[in-house]
């Protein structure tokens, strides 16, 4: 059987071009006992891989990044026929595997896309951050930066549904307003153009009780100042170059805030919620299906197509979650 | 009654000196119905207090400050005479009080002037930022800065109680052979001479689970890149100008540590400890009792003496606890 995949043909200096990637296609075995044959549906393309082409990702191999699909054939009893998958294996229409790095997915809980997205890893993020480092209650105060994101839209939408108020903040006026109008954001802002203080004063005049950490600096500092007695900073990312430590960002001038308030800041990643999963994907299929959960994709037709997604999402041609459909699943 | 009186003659400016202080005698009533009659054993002079003189202390009124002292009169039933308590009406004699602010101790637990030091409030700061908020388990590795102060000495202590390794840092040489041969650290260093983090790795070379915060700057940037996974960092104190924020000390430039390594800053001030202090008080006691614990102390006789133990602080006087001897106990 023929597969298409996307190759690293060089890698890329400054933005990536059409140059740099080659449709290459390649004769595929049928599985051998333990193996499975997967089709895949979805693959997503992500900023983070224009880091991996710099070294990590071999030229002349099919490029990896998330991705679900079909169990199309089957001779390893843990993998069914029709059953589905997400792996981190895309960039490739098949995939024949001995069922490492495979996770089943239930596709009635929720649209098959949303795998990658809300139903996977940044929603898992948002949900653990959130939930369980965060430690939310119903009807704090949650402030969240880099709200429009997937991971950040993810945060508010949840924090809305335990009944919080919510403030982000984003770089664009236009998704201040998305923020407001689609999300339910109780109150956000252009963290580029207003006072970060006064906003978070604005949106939540008592104080807040959570800041869902994505960016650092000001928009951390303003926080610090504004927590209240016990507030909780979940830290998920922040602006700061770890192999340039002389020249990185500084930390907050006033992290001393935590002391007198009993703020904790801690960090994390998803793995940490390996343990939460299932709950989380009762709760998101209820939330999506109810429509209390929203979520914005971009979705480019065809594996030729991946290399021009790709070099979209540092031209902003994307709303939401970019991604390729390479079958129809 | 006479009772000889500590008062602020004027504001000091720059080194405190004599002609701050007067030492006047006032004329004290017998305890009318609730009331107790205090006879001050031991005052406490320390560093903070200099703050307090800029413009919270009235002029012509007694200084505020920790004490201990016996009941020697009373018409309260909450307090029996030959009792001993605890209170912050230093740098005077006698106190007539109703009760509020007294809070009674057990004599027979340890020598009366640790109520001040390793039993009292920086004793307790260090059990609880160390084994509460800092969840520190047997056999850990532990670094405390500042840690011939009175805090950081204890908290040193502690975690070899708890057969961890222990690191400290201090600002002199001398202070660091004392860290080493008289409480027992595994690992010392002057932070001011030393690399730190070769330092870190010389005394914990598989990283550490625990930092005691008491400084900040340099020494939290070493300790968070040499932490490890799951690392926790109670924060007891920062070099940070909350009054001055423009030109405060900026945070630690790779505060991004804590994300990958799931790390955990939590601020605290001692009253959060309230819970622990009779389990504290009953361990220190133990603790004392068997020598595991020690503490230094630098004792001054009579009130007439409190100005110069004051300024004895700032010209390194001291060596430990600087304490004043009002009557025998």
């Amino acid at each position: 059987m023929k597969s298409k995949e996307v190759v690293l043909r060089k890698r890329p200096e400054g933005m990536p071009t059409d140059d740099d990637f080659e449709i290459v296609e390649r004769e595929i075995a049928d599985p051998e006992q333990g193996e499975v044959l997967i089709h895949n549906t979805y693959m997503s393309v992500d900023p983070y891989m224009r880091g991996g082409m710099r070294e990590a990702s071999p030229l002349g191999e099919p490029l990896h990044g998330g991705a679900v699909g079909k169990v199309v054939a089957s001779r390893n009893d843990d993998f069914k026929e029709g059953g589905y998958v997400r792996h981190d294996f895309g960039w490739r229409e098949y995939l024949l595997s001995e069922g490492r790095g495979l996770r089943k997915i239930d596709a009635t809980l929720a649209p098959l896309s949303t795998h990658l997205g809300v139903m996977g890893m940044p929603g898992l993020t948002a949900y653990g951050g959130l939930l369980v480092t965060g430690e939310l209650k119903e009807g704090e105060r949650v402030f969240v930066s880099a709200a429009s994101g997937a991971v950040g839209s993810t945060v508010g939408q949840i924090a809305r549904i335990k009944n919080c108020t919510v403030i982000g903040s984003a770089g664009s006026d236009a998704k201040v307003d998305y923020l407001i109008n689609e999300y339910g954001f109780d109150h956000a802002f252009n963290y580029k153009t207003a006072n970060i203080l006064e906003e978070l004063r604005k949106g939540a005049p008592e104080g807040i009780d959570v800041y869902f950490e994505n960016v650092g600096g000001r928009q951390l500092e303003a926080a610090l100042a504004h927590i209240r007695l016990y507030g909780r900073i979940p830290v998920c990312g922040l602006i700061a170059s770890y192999n340039d430590f002389e020249t990185a960002t500084p930390g907050p001038r006033n992290l001393g805030e935590i002391i007198h308030k009993f703020v904790s800041l801690r960090g994390f990643v998803v793995s940490a919620f390996e343990q939460q999963r299932p709950e989380f994907l009762r709760d998101m299929s209820q939330w999506i299906k109810s429509g209390q959960m929203k979520y914005k994709e971009t979705i480019f037709e065809g594996i030729e197509n991946a290399p021009t997604a790709f070099q979209g999402l540092f031209s902003g041609v994307n709303d939401g979650k970019m991604l390729v459909r390479l079958s129809d699943g």
